[in-house]
């Protein structure tokens, strides 16, 4: 197909594809002329993974490049795995430092959260890891607001987020053997974080008001109100 | 204190200081002359939530002002936590319509999918809920990359997603009469979001790297690999 007719079908404009071709997130088309080119479904099938990272995943061009170059180099379903998580972006921004003997402090106490998370867990994870790095982080700013993350309660967490991760993989062993492994890979892992942030909050949002329900009103059991 | 101490004290710049003042997220200080104002606790505090919401939770300055608004207002905990969670930004961006046809069937479908898990879930949540908008939209996007996530799927899911809940609010619940239960609110419902992401691509690092450990290599009950 022309340009024109991969624009139609995926719904992204001829400019944008010619951005992402220029910044090599998408393969150049089988040239049939001087000026002319003709795409396939491999590309409509990766533009639809670039649009889906840069909405639904939020990612930025340069984060987009590098889960792509992942998704192309790796050479097994586990690899595959690995290679995406690893190039997906920490979801976590530092607040500059106050003061640097409390932040080293903070830091320290962090780490050591961290560490002890890990081995409570039996987590085979080294230390190098990106996540360990962000979680470090993640938890060096709540303890800044001093939040209550203490090991136990981070166990509880990390036991839940263990159980999640169990099914993410299920669903990623499903797709083993078909070409559409690195795809579906990038969906569990990085797209499917939005998901599970909303199933959370309706969650809290059905507690809070079954608790207010049950408190403060009489129409216990009926419908959620309009 | 004054405005170069309250800097001083929390690592914001006496310009951002003045533009907060400005976009109306920190009240005044008291005034003691012309030029002068004397900032007291409430405004550290109230800093530290400023920067924590726009750094750590990456919200824009309109997300965090209601936020705060929400905080301010609120008359309850259990008000405090629905308003605050209410204020949220919804963590998932919808891509451009392709097709207006096609547009319309997939969010049929995801709508369907949303209201038949919170039917399986006997979750009391009304249809105006931001986060039934939220997680239909998110469902659209990954329908759109033939992500298989059929209610089934969805349940086991929200199941863990309940659990997770249940901490949260046990943690909420331990500050209900604190005058920080806003703050900690908002740390529970907004900030704990990127830790719980890290936890979860931590145990599916360690899945991994178990699986492969086990199936090519022969130290298993090694340490991780450095």
């Amino acid at each position: 197909m022309k340009i024109s007719e991969l624009s139609r079908t995926t719904g992204v404009p001829v400019a944008s594809i010619k951005y992402f071709r220029r910044e090599g997130l998408l393969p150049a088309g089988r040239a049939t002329a001087a000026t002319l080119a003709e795409y396939g479904d491999e590309h409509v099938q990766r533009l639809r993974l670039i649009k889906a990272l840069t909405t639904l995943g939020g990612l930025s061009i340069a984060a987009t490049r590098e889960v792509l170059t992942a998704v192309d180099r790796a050479d097994s379903a586990d690899g595959t795995l690995k290679a995406i998580s690893y190039a997906l972006p920490v979801p976590v921004a530092q607040a500059p430092a106050v003061d640097e003997d409390e932040e080293a402090r903070a830091g320290a106490a962090a780490a050591a959260d961290v560490a002890g998370l890990v081995a409570a867990m039996d987590w085979r994870i080294p230390a190098t890891s990106p996540h360990v790095r962000g979680l470090t982080t993640a938890l060096r700013e709540l303890r800044r607001l001093d939040a209550d993350y203490r090991p136990e309660r981070l166990v509880a967490y990390a036991e839940l987020a263990r159980s999640i991760a169990r099914l993410d993989l299920e669903r990623a062993a499903a797709f083993e053997d078909a070409p559409s492994l690195a795809e579906q890979a990038v969906v569990v892992l990085a797209l499917s974080g939005p998901m599970l942030e909303l199933l959370r909050r309706l969650a809290q949002e059905d507690l809070v008001r079954r608790r207010t329900t049950f408190e403060d009103s009489e129409d216990v059991g009926a419908d959620a109100p309009a």
